[in-house]
């Protein structure tokens, strides 16, 4: 067997098949104590791993590695982010906490429509640079694939920059990125008092102009009483689906609005935030396969006090996948790891969930089933940790521990 | 004038007098639109700053840097921390989270006394090596003064082992390491139902060799039902101050101890944690001049609801410092700058406080008059910032935007 990269002497996270819970121990079970495995690969995919001692006679590989004692686990995935984006909301942050109200911050032009104009006044290079070194902070952190999402433009042009710029992020950074198109974001103020016809804006000229220019993977929405109705997300499904595209929805995040429901009727990846989510969204996420996304960077910065529901989505089977939700608003956060600490210390995610939450289950909620997970055949995508127990990614805050990161099969420089 | 360092072009945080409230303005103001200005050195010490357009015409300077725009503040000063400690506690916190009771995790040896065990057992060499990672990462984020506390060794040969580790950590690292002798964290397994009997010892052999091989710069002390009563750490105190060194005290954290009244009747540097805090505290803190600790990590990860008094504490002009509280129980964070933000979102600082109390108010915290502004005749500790606004340091998560740091005049490499 030739092999293109062969790292050796690593403990192996998560190789186990999804109904083998307790997968902390290195790959294969040896008692708890983990085993030195390697792992190898061609073409940028996984194609063999196994106790060290089980390499195969024969075996050759072009580079070879020996990290011994590191753990590896697959590379992170972010499956929500806003990471695109012009100027920040810090001002009307600290506005805030200095004492104005929200009318007056409203009046000084703050708000997320403020991230709108902004952003509707940035060039796609000019997108590019302010977006960056956020997305480089995530890859330093292990992150390997990223989701990225419009919806600071809610008009043509500026929908295509941001989907542009993120396109070009994904060529200049050693990273997947993969495009969301959240249109259904907020009104766009020559919308107002019209927003039904803005939806019909979306699901006419928008969605088909940016899809035919490659640009959109899925379709997402805000479900809420300040966003969109139940029935305008409705209407935008039926129109995705039609047109072949996935969909996601933010739903019940500030109230219930029977949003998870409605995207796992259609087929949805996912259902993010959920704080107020109700048994009938946990069954029909249950029935459809939709991933349950935590967002628990928004909950702490709103300093929200309604959880989301972990034991009854735990209970029903539902993944659960965790995210930064980058954002000049809610989140301003670039760390995939820190949300992991969030979803364990604010949701009570064990630290074997939040890790399982941005990787398989991460992929599973951007519909990738090639990576995720150390396994034949998947995307050689690799973090190596300088760590003890795996445990240790969720809990230390604040401290790089990333030892080595692969992407594609080709270490970073 | 001839000077070591030169750094033009950059806008200047806080050098202006502790009444001028506005100081987000660059200095000095000029209609709120940050001015070009330069800040200059010698021998370590700021000797020129102001204007880079009133820069004297015969100055000359050994190295010189432009940054044009960047945001120049004071090196951050991490006034309370437990870094230097073997081994870590996720496998605990992971257990809690997967439902483990308390109980049983006392009885596989968790808690406090697993961290007490495992440095203990480990060398002055393998405490560096473990604690130079924390360390480092916190210089990374910009801080250029960090204090360590002993309180994991608990017997002489132990906490000397962890306050020469401190101190070499100072020698291997760019930054100043201030020690805190912290004897009095835990009552060690020996001494069991004599609490008494440790505090004598404290007093008797513990601190006065510690102090003689010049590893205590303080003295601090955990004052709680499950720590030590407010009448042995008064003895304590008073052999501190008898012997000439500072005293700082945790106090308040989970009930009302009466200890920053206490700490404050010994002249103390500080009262740290205070989510219990009364206003007879309040006002003997304000007349001693003790400055208030602000730890929201720990309040973050046990999850606390009951805030410290900040409005009161301001109200009363009691200096605000924040710092990371970084340990393994309760304060697993090595990052300053998160540490403003859930000062911030938790506790409800203003940017501009959090700043503050990273910089002038916790270089009074560790009893330092040389740094903590930009000021003539103060340290060149500098820490220079890809912002755009100073707010932005409390309100980014995650996101490096340290641009370079000088350490007594030097730049990092
Ligand atoms: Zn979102
Ligand atoms: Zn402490």
């Amino acid at each position: 067997m030739h092999l293109d990269g062969l790292l050796r002497g690593v403990h192996l996270f998560a190789a186990l098949p999804p109904d083998h819970a307790p997968v902390w121990a290195a790959w294969p079970r040896a008692g708890g104590a983990p085993v030195r495995c390697a792992i190898g690969w061609r073409a940028g995919r996984i194609t063999w791993l196994g106790p060290e001692r089980d390499l195969p006679a024969g075996l050759s590989a072009e580079r070879e590695w020996t990290h011994a004692g590191h753990w590896l686990t697959p590379g992170l995935i972010d499956c929500h982010t806003h990471l695109v984006y012009a100027g920040n909301r810090a001002a009307e942050w600290s506005q805030r906490l200095e004492g104005a109200s929200y009318e007056e911050i409203a009046r000084s032009g703050g708000g997320i429509l403020s991230t709108v104009r902004a952003t509707r006044a940035a060039s796609v290079d000019e997108l590019v640079a302010q977006s960056a070194p956020r997305l480089a902070a995530l890859c330093a952190d292990g992150v390997t694939t990223v989701e990225i999402k419009s919806g600071y433009g809610l008009s043509l042009p500026a929908e295509a920059a941001q989907l542009r710029a993120a396109r070009r992020l994904g060529e200049q950074q050693r990273v997947t990125v993969r495009t969301t198109f959240l249109g259904a974001h907020a009104l766009p103020p020559e919308y107002a008092g019209r927003s039904d016809a803005y939806i019909d804006h979306l699901i006419a000229d928008l969605m088909p102009a940016l899809q035919a220019e490659g640009l959109v993977d899925a379709v997402d929405a805000f479900c809420e009483t300040i966003g969109f109705s139940a029935a305008q997300v409705a209407r935008l499904f039926s129109a995705a689906r039609a047109a072949g595209l996935p969909v996601k929805l933010h739903a019940e995040q500030l109230s219930n609005q029977q949003g998870a429901a409605l995207v796992a009727r259609h087929g949805g990846l996912s259902a993010d935030h959920l704080e107020w989510l109700d048994e009938a969204g946990i069954a029909a996420m249950q029935g459809a396969g939709t991933v349950a996304v935590m967002l628990p960077a928004a909950f702490y910065v709103l300093r929200e006090t309604r959880l989301p529901p972990i034991t009854a989505l735990r209970a029903a089977g539902v993944p659960m996948a965790v995210a930064t939700d980058c954002n000049p608003g809610t989140a301003p956060m670039a760390s995939l790891r820190l949300a992991m600490n969030m979803a364990c210390t604010l949701f009570r995610l064990t630290p074997h969930e939040a890790l399982l939450g941005v990787t398989r289950h991460a992929a599973a909620a951007l519909g990738l089933v090639d990576r995720g997970q150390l396994a034949l055949g998947l995307c050689a995508d690799l973090a190596l940790w300088s760590i003890n127990h795996p445990a240790e990614l969720a809990y230390q805050m604040g401290q790089p521990q990333l030892h080595a990161r692969f992407f594609e099969g080709q270490p970073d420089a």
